[in-house]
């Protein structure tokens, strides 16, 4: 047989069957026990799927995570078009907010973000979720520009690091709950700027 | 007996003797086996403590980890002073970005930071551990408004959080190599803002 694994050792294909249902069971899971509560041999008993099967595709509940992170319906969110630069940031800002914030996505969306840093498996995947992540907000900016809102040589990445990064630190970190003015005066210092006359 | 105890269920007090051993014990388990290996038998045995004894001050490894993590001399950043609210702002975010890159700290503070989302006994010392960073950067945005820079009603703690933040989305989710520039173009996106003629 002639498996190609990816740097993660997970199998490059388009997974076993029941892929859905075995995606559900690990971030119902993760929801429920967290991270550390979370293991193969759970998530084989609540999908109904064999372990040896889930070892079969996932080496460890890392790669299976992230499997799921990145293959859930769950979290796939289309990009803004508002017509404005300030009106798009402002709507991927507060998709965002409300992952890190609202359940049951957040549930789901914190505890499998911050264990990026606790599994190299997992940490893969999340690196492909926000690759694409920024891919399909790539347009976004190419409107901003076009329209004249953002020089040519913006920095897409920085800007959207600027504002996730930001409510990350602010919800998951500072553990803080998030003004109701948050987003847009987020949003308005990353475009205009917080100094004096900017 | 009349024990006090705070919101995580750790004494309130100077802690047991031998408390930077101890601490020294905690980062150094983690920085080697990650949070899911670090144990509080383990800390025991490499710091020479009983393990009864370090159950009666902190009830869990989160506890432990978080105490540790305010508590030790190594994390202890002096907030900086170059005489101008970019050059503050550049040194600050520096300071981040190796904190979460270079090791021996980046080995503590990557997992450690990451954890919060695992332990919310661990979660509260980070929170701590924050506010008590920005309280000490309070300065810095007293002189800047002093000089001029910044408007009376500036919001420190969302300048720090855009910056911070998207040193950590770069660094841990994106695991992306962090720019030469990175530094100064944040600071300077966040002060004069990226939109065009801003």
């Amino acid at each position: 047989m002639s498996e190609e694994r990816g740097q993660d050792g997970t199998r490059r294909s388009s997974g076993p069957r029941k892929a859905q249902e075995i995606f559900d069971a690990t971030l119902d899971l993760l929801a429920a026990k967290g991270y550390e509560g979370l293991t193969v041999e759970g998530v084989a008993q609540r999908s109904g799927v064999n372990k040896t099967t889930l070892y079969r595709w996932w080496p460890s509940k890392g790669a299976l995570l992230g499997a799921a992170l990145t293959g859930t319906r769950r979290l796939s969110l289309e990009p803004p078009d508002t017509g404005s630069l300030q009106g798009d940031l402002e709507s991927l800002l507060q998709t965002v907010v409300t992952l890190l914030t609202v359940p049951p996505g957040s549930d789901i969306a914190v505890p499998a973000l911050g264990a990026a840093t606790q599994s190299p498996e997992l940490a893969v995947h999340v690196r492909e979720f926000f690759a694409d992540r920024l891919a399909r907000e790539q347009p976004l900016f190419e409107r901003a520009t076009a329209r004249g809102e953002l020089p040519s040589d913006a920095d897409p990445m920085l800007l959207v690091d600027l504002l996730a990064g930001a409510a990350w630190l602010r919800v998951v970190l500072r553990q803080l709950p998030v003004e109701e003015d948050f987003v847009s005066r987020a949003v308005r210092t990353v475009l205009k700027g917080a100094a004096t006359g900017s």
